[in-house]
């Protein structure tokens, strides 16, 4: 099977994922092409899933290209962007038709699921490598950043925490192949859900927001100095997911959860929206008072 | 060195590559926020670069990051868009701030070339793999696709081929540390220019267009299958490059010109664009009425 017979098989797998009204060009040109609706400004990221660092290389791959479009669609919600469009870069060690139709499949849920089309991509030859760069809309100036949380905000979160990580403490995530035989734990982490509407209701309302893929002490860590704030949680509030521990509630990624700041609670959210803490004046993360090491994932410390 | 401090030097050395008119939020948040042209579609393509497969594994960082902005770029060009912005997503078998500080200087002069901003990344622990993906506007409609030829339309190149491929064939690619020890082979491989500008003077006026990346013959093959039809070459009109050979021009990658067609040649386009044929009924690439193999690059061909 030589490259571009491997294409046509993703892209029948991918079936309906790749077009949506606006795709004016989809996969299998030089570049794609969509319609920008008016008065928008672009939102934009990208991610890499490598095998053995970012999943357990065994893992079924229909479940690891879900997460992996779920992962940076994610990065949109945060944002409070609509979805508009995403390109799928693979990089395989060799022909494997099987292995790349299952991870289609599971792109294709999860741009079922976000409601955004797959428009292209690139497939080439090396270490197992997905990358994924997502594409959204904002009525312009509405995007939500990092920067604007300010004291006397509250901090909430959009659910509980820790499961994921709970998941990969307890291993054997390989062991799962399809979405019937998780627990909730497995599903946590194979099945997260970027939290597009919530994130999308947040525009205009949320001073700050940021997904937790990394930690929440140090996903909102990254919140208060880019809002030039501190945030003190209270213990007795987080949503700890159950089966996870407060550590891992704190310090383990992989929720993608948001995390965001506001004055009062959104209309709507009432029951969605946890609050946690609040935002005062100084620099750095405190749970009840006492400031905590930033434990979170960081793909190069040593 | 840890992800953060590590970016944070690769920031500092991509420098004015982040920012342009209209980036509203660059590197450091979620996700980067771009204003869009009214009016525009999005013109969109990923493209992966592999360690040893895409680029000689010693070769220097810098010209390695250039290529691989120049490569993604090239997509845009084919389809005749103004250059948006550039989402960079680097994998890294540890941390080796050098390289990585020598790559981004690569991509910044790539941005600075093509006048786009690299306004977002990514970057993870694995196997060395750099993925770009790079946006771009057209004018609403006017996206240049390989489906438009028609019999009667002229082929054209925009520049000589084959450079590229005779630099691989010749070897050695690794000892260049810089431009200014370079040949002109080493240049067409190292330092391929992106045909933007002349992709926009396309728009409305090529009937279709490719960039040749993986040769002349697989190239302009896949522009008369997008668009039903054959194309005729002439082998005395083929501009082989200086150094390389007529198989080299017709079925070496790399060289990234610009192969369209259109019923007239574009006006201001008279001395860059070099008729080699013309589109009939049919299908296929012949050259002096003899029907090639295609041989160009196909990463999973056995």
């Amino acid at each position: 099977m030589n490259e571009f017979e491997l294409i046509d098989e993703i892209l029948q797998a991918l079936g309906d994922a790749t077009g949506a009204p606006g795709v004016r060009v989809g996969p299998g040109d030089d570049s794609a092409v969509v319609a920008a609706p008016a008065g928008t400004d672009v939102v934009a990221s990208i991610d890499t899933l490598i095998a053995g660092v970012h999943f357990p290389a065994a893992a079924p791959a229909a479940l690891v290209g879900y997460r992996a479009l779920m992962v940076s669609m994610s990065d949109l919600a945060a944002m409070g962007a609509d979805p508009g469009y995403a390109l799928v870069a693979l990089s395989l060690p060799q022909a494997d038709p099987q292995w790349a139709v299952e991870l289609a499949r599971g792109l294709g849920a999860a741009a079922a699921d976000c409601d955004v089309p797959i428009v292209g991509g690139n497939i080439a030859r090396g270490p197992v490598c997905i990358s994924v760069s997502v594409h959204g809309w904002v009525p312009a100036g509405f995007a939500i950043t990092r920067a604007g949380a300010k004291p006397g905000d509250q901090v909430y979160v959009t659910g509980p925490l820790g499961a994921a990580a709970a998941a990969l403490a307890r291993g054997g995530l390989e062991d799962y192949c399809d979405e019937s035989s998780m627990d909730d734990l497995a599903r946590a982490y194979f099945r997260p859900l970027a939290q597009l509407t919530v994130g999308q209701r947040l525009r205009g309302v949320a001073t700050a927001a940021i997904d937790v893929s990394d930690g929440l002490l140090q996903d909102l860590g990254h919140v208060c100095a880019a809002s030039g704030v501190a945030a003190e949680l209270e213990h007795d509030s987080l949503p700890v997911a159950p089966g996870a521990t407060v550590h891992q509630a704190l310090s383990g990624g992989d929720d993608y959860e948001l995390c965001f700041t506001c004055d009062e609670v959104p209309p709507g959210l009432g029951s969605e929206a946890v609050r946690i803490g609040q935002i005062v004046g100084g620099s750095g993360v405190f749970v009840d008072g006492k400031q905590l090491d930033v434990a979170g994932y960081s793909h190069f410390a040593q």
